[in-house]
């Protein structure tokens, strides 16, 4: 078998304080997917950070822009947040993923670690499904400046503090005026999104190929504030008209702090993110599992 | 003011059995209607039907075909059902529909009976929005052999009989094999739909910008079957695997006593319905005023 | 081990028309629990129809009546849907019951059919939990006569039929105008109800300690219609102000063809259902299997 | 007319830094009612803080303790939130309460400013409805030592902080486990506060005569995690398993910083809020007007 990709980078849980005995079996598991990916005949790149946090050495390494500039393909160990996280950053090099997860299977990564040596080399070989996720492309103007600037995969959150009431929020698209929400707070998932805390929040799904996201307000106070579909194309924007201690919450990132007049803009990425599945994958599969349909209750 | 429209058919209430009051108004504001847009240098043609209905005549008369194959507007007199059921008919045709509605305005009849001498000749003149809504397309399929086809604006539903219990329905997206429900029924909504049955159900809204239904179970027996938003293009199957009396609605039409076995199916019609609204009209202003927002409660 | 229940019924499925292999299947586990019962000392009386349908003979038969009359404990060999059926019917002798189920575990059947020998004999010894469980005492009347009289377990349902629309029904409580409600149809649950049908139209649950029902529009009209806890103090009528083919269920028992003007009214019934669980057995345990709480998703 | 109440306290918005132009609006309101029930032979006193935010005086002032010594009616110039401060507090004291308003009709505040004149003569004669409702005793234990003890008359609420993630609660009801919810929060609302925060949050309805309270959890990542009524006669624990920067609410007041390990408990506490409303009032007129039911869509 040969791979049809040859600069496959690899990526771990790349964030800082992995515990000793985790950090030596994530080594572990990411030296065996080397040595396989090497047979394979691919030079195999590390992420600089899980090189560092795991202690995986011999290899070469490279930061996420290294990662994006040389490498045709993406090898991520993890789950799925863990391949949200690097999806968001390599969005711009094209560079499609590969998910193996260590744990329970997520909604994106999709191959159980004990199973990579016979899933990966057909799809190595070219024959995967692709899956492209489009991306939220996020700012916060204050003043007409704009004072934060953010990807997200899952969603954009605007909400209120703990021993806070209520926030009032001015939703606009395009321009137009759409409504005054109060609520606890609104969250913009995206499709891929739309299965996180968007669900919870009594948000439907959306299917990868609709090109919009969902607009959910969290306890709101008119009942008929319902979640709301908006086409991907429009620049949403939601402002902060009242209440205390606010933030804006991009993916794991936060703003805190919003103040009166904030206003917190969506626009599509032009970027998608491209996770391929073995061949065979669909959607409704991973759906059915993940939400426990048909099981009986 | 001269209309660039030349030839505009003319739409009441074309359903039989109006009371004679009921028929003198009606036939009373159409005549006015008729009388205003041969001044604005239109000719106009009365729907078949509702020239029977009304009584109204002087006028020349032709059926839908007939106003399909000559006019280049429709101007429909009554609510949301009115303007959905002449709209589905006249889809194949490309004629655009405005609605005058003379009760509560509706999500599409957005001009009073008693504006409309101010409101239509800037219309009439070329200024207005224009709002493109999706149809579906149905059919039912027993033993290979369609059964049953129509178009519908709002919703095609499944659902079971009232002294029976759930029915399970097996639902595939191109194939693919999505979740077996078990349910009171499912309702598959267009966007235009999404504001009707599907709202009571739990569905989201769509913006009519979106190119997806919204498949939405009614009292589902697993909890997680939540509402799921899919692309148009795909083609949508409803199987019915269990259940007694269970029924196809298709709009306002029926297919009483499904069997086992049969699959409804669903794609996007290859045509659209046109509505056209005052210059300045956004769906966002009809959504906020018809679902109460920003009322307080 | 000395049973503290002199004269145990015995009861099966005891509905008409089951196949022979599941018959055989059936009469042997019941004639495993007798002779175990009877070695307990208690005399064991089959009833009627459960008799009929397995072939199990040799020991007394009763009807229903005549099992409420001699017994003081009933055993039940069967799912939720046999408990709650002869429940509902031996609630006026004030005869506890245990469930024994063969199948999948329910929310009051929570004997597994192969664990019956160890758990059983201290609950004949008198170590055992009750969970008394309130009755819905449910008349229909029409023209100010009682056309339809019925018990129920779960809930009384008032629902539209297949091919037509919305019903409108009023709703009083104690002769206190509540809501006119337009809906696919109601639920009104007892505690015992609240975690089937009601649950799937979005009702909440209800514990078995709270005095009253829960009042579940499905798929209402109105947002605001929302699910409402009422005392099972009062008694709650439910009127058929306008739709077509609609009907009355009472647990699995219908009224067809309502009419307009007639009046579904919903009063505690005097008596109380009494299950016997094992010692330890609390609702919340029950509840939380069911529904798969803490098991991730 | 005389009054069948004698001594009757007064109470307005007794909240700090009222504007000047509305204490004075306030206090001629004020004024106007001491007058009145002067006549009616009332001996009029006047909450200290509404005295002191008002500038109300030439009349009797007491703190709220004094009130509840000396006063067998109060009558609060106010809004529900006002009326639920001021009944929390004089609960302990079984003085009954009217409650005029001065701006839009609450869920308890139903006469309105211009109307108390010829609403009030016969409530005071004794002509009333007697309108109960049930209050929460909550407290917050850490290493077994009480923390912060508090009544309720809508709500206690746990949830978790602006930026971080979801916290994890356990919950206990008289000792029993019921389940480790993760979510934004939980709130657990008596009938009084079920048409405010948990009815957002997709709680039912509660008619006051249910003795119960409803655990909504919001935003629950669990989606069978569903509302649940509980007996008030239990003692239901919240215990912060995970998460940070949670807080506790109790009405208006709130614990901030929880730490994990901390219980919140509820009990009801032995004292009821007594309402006292115009005669042939009915808790269901006032739910349809306030969730405008019957209002069309």
């Amino acid at each position: 078998m040969k791979s049809i990709f040859r600069q496959v980078a690899l990526i771990g849980k790349y964030h800082a304080a992995v515990p000793p005995a985790l950090a030596a079996s994530s080594r572990a598991a990411l030296e065996d997917i080397a040595n396989f990916l090497a047979q394979a005949g691919c030079e195999v790149v590390v992420e600089r950070d899980t090189a560092a946090s795991t202690g995986l050495n011999g290899l070469p390494v490279a930061d996420v822009a290294g990662l994006g500039a040389q490498c045709d393909l993406g090898l991520v160990v993890g789950g799925d947040g863990t391949m949200l996280g690097i999806g968001r950053q390599l969005a711009q090099y094209g560079v499609p993923l590969i998910g193996i997860n260590q744990g329970r299977l997520g909604f994106i990564t999709d191959i159980a670690l004990d199973a990579y040596r016979t899933v990966l080399p057909p799809m190595l070989a070219g024959e995967y499904e692709e899956d492209l996720r489009s991306l939220m492309h996020a700012r916060v103007l204050r003043d007409e400046q704009c004072v934060f600037d953010a990807l997200a995969m899952n969603d954009v959150v605007v909400n209120r503090g703990a021993t806070s009431g209520m926030v009032e929020l001015r939703v606009e698209v395009d321009g137009h005026f759409v409504a005054n929400q109060r609520a606890d707070g609104l969250i913009m998932a995206s499709p891929t999104g739309s299965t996180a805390y968007s669900l919870s929040a009594g948000g439907p799904l959306l299917h990868p190929g609709i090109a919009g996201w969902v607009l959910v307000p969290i306890a709101p106070h008119t009942l008929s504030n319902r979640p709301i579909v908006l086409p991907d194309a429009a620049e949403i924007t939601i402002e902060l008209v009242a209440g205390r201690d606010a933030s804006a919450n991009f993916d794991m990132q936060s703003l805190a702090s919003l103040l009166h007049g904030d206003r917190v803009t969506v626009r599509r990425s032009q970027h998608k993110v491209r996770f391929l599945h073995p061949k065979g994958w669909t959607y409704f599969d991973t759906l059915r599992k993940k939400l426990h349909w048909n099981e009986g209750q």
